[in-house]
């Protein structure tokens, strides 16, 4: 089969490598129909973070399961299904709790000889990873790109949201307008019921995204005092922010809007936060909660989400390519030239 | 009258300054009887916070109402009260949600113009900030010193329990044997009934008292691979950890022995905490939660605590010298020769 192998900084490539096969009664073998590029995979693209060439790339994927081993009881051949971003065993105390990416069993998608952008993908305990997609979606483009945001970004976006503590009738800030700003917004609006959602980005396109997303107020980070002004305009901070950048400026932005008392909840992978802005969240009692999402506990909520109609996060794909394409889908995502890529595999 | 001067590091004097006078109808007049010595006066005594020369010293403080404001309502001369180590207003918002050190109209005590380490202090917004003494305290040597660990020391350790999200049956570990870490532990163990106390310091004698104050396990946190074996025994870490240090080693430690989605919360002003440990905290979920104790909230729940003999801190204080040998008392907490220093004033 056909998979993208990392060779070095700017450099991946679909290449034939050997057909996956099952390795455990637990496992399943997804054949690909669409999968993405992330965000977090800019960070080994562009050489940030340290990959071997010859690694495998990718982890949203969503497919139809082409074979399952004796003791998979949840999915069986010819069932379209979503994978999360990580494998889980389902049954661990963490997996029990919602807390999937801590799973005592958890493995990767990607960085491993086992990516999801490619034509097909081992799942490893299949029973607490995989979710059968809802009848409507097979057939339904959209709903097979909106379908794929739920491997990663819609649930990411809404972690954060959940992770910072909104609830109905709050006032929520989102920090970033990248896919998981987005969906953020998206969720603090329509999935959980805020009533103000800012967003804060820097970029016109997708701040006017946010806004059809249900932003109520839509702010460019790069306006000088932006944060004095919406701690004004909120009269004394912002009690929900979410954090979807993972830089320094973009951290700082986030501390410096929450009302004391409240959180900051970061959902990317930080990765040039040098200075942590303990004093300030000492002084204002405000918690700052990493939440790495455990997409899979999010999965079915969010996929009814999406097939009845409150939410549809299938446009944050605003460029789509055939796998055999993946190489220009890193370009255009390294140069900010879309948002996110999804790509067409089967 | 006499107060605390600083003069430049490690030099601070007991000096004649002028009586303190009533600047408004809600201030009041408190003459000293029992003042404090705190860890976190270490960092201008030290010289690593920078201070003035002429700056006046001290923020802990219980002693009797001398004069009152017209619009003082809930004290009066002669009073024995309790102040907390802020002053607030009692009405904000933040002070209605018990957060009275995000008060919009907050003032400290000590690096300012009006120092606790005095024999006498003018209170702003007597009403929001000084508490009544039970009737049992006064003239009660022991209860006298514990009522001055409920200006600091003991709602601090209580609040950083409280912000780790601990309840009764728990299990709750604190990093710092120091007398905020040992008061943690009072909280721990006495007042929120945790299962499990586990106190992680490296000086003997504290980590014995830190048992007598409950603590059902006691770790030095120099041996090798302690957070690793803390880790190990709690099958996965601890939910709630309370950080009562602020240097890098310990902040680290904490973070490395929370159990995937528990909380850190610090209660220490972070001083030496260069790189935050924002990629395990990401990616196990845990909330890190600055903690400045809003202790005028819990003084009277935690004076009632140490009146019916729940809790005695007294013992947090080992070194008890008249105001005048201020200097030596400073000397004595820099030098390690006590936990916490309490002066005698009138």
């Amino acid at each position: 089969m056909k998979a993208t192998v990392y060779h070095g900084a700017r450099d991946v490539r679909l290449e034939t490598v050997p057909d996956p096969v099952l390795r455990s009664p637990k496992d399943a073998i997804v054949r690909v129909t669409r999968t993405a590029i992330c965000g977090s995979d800019l960070w080994f693209y562009r050489g940030i973070t340290q990959w071997e060439p010859g690694d495998r790339t990718g982890h949203e994927f969503v497919g139809i399961v082409e074979d399952a081993g004796s003791e998979v009881g949840s999915v069986r051949r010819g069932d379209h299904v979503i994978a999360p971003f990580v494998s889980s065993d389902g049954t661990c105390e963490f997996c029990r709790a919602g807390l999937q990416t801590s799973c005592v069993r958890m493995s990767n998608f990607g960085d491993e000889q086992n990516g999801g952008q490619a034509e097909a993908v081992l799942v490893p305990y299949a029973d607490g990873t995989l979710v059968k997609a809802a009848p409507e979606i097979a057939g339904d483009e959209r709903l097979m790109t909106a379908s794929l945001a739920l491997c990663d970004v819609m649930p990411t976006g809404h972690h954060g949201v959940v992770s910072s503590g909104a609830a109905a009738g709050t006032t929520v800030a989102v920090v970033g307008d990248g896919a998981v700003g987005l969906c953020a917004v998206l969720s603090a609006a329509r999935v959980v019921g805020a009533e103000n959602v800012i967003a804060i980005g820097h970029n016109a396109k997708r701040l006017e995204m946010a806004r059809a997303f249900g932003a109520t107020h839509a702010y460019n980070s790069h306006d000088d005092g932006i944060g004095g002004r919406i701690v004004e305009l909120t009269k004394g901070g912002v009690s929900h922010v979410v954090e979807a950048v993972g830089n320094q400026e973009s951290m700082d932005l986030a501390v410096e809007i929450a009302r004391p008392g409240g959180t900051v909840a970061f959902v990317g992978v930080p990765h040039n936060v040098k200075e942590p802005a303990l004093r300030p969240l000492f002084l204002k009692n405000v918690a700052l909660r990493g939440a790495l999402a455990p997409a899979r506990a999010y999965l079915e909520t969010l996929m009814a989400r999406v097939v009845d109609g409150t939410i549809d996060p299938s446009s944050v794909f605003d460029l789509k390519l055939p796998l055999d394409r993946v190489a220009d889908g890193y370009k255009a995502m390294d140069e900010r030239h879309a948002i996110k890529v999804s790509l067409t595999a089967n």
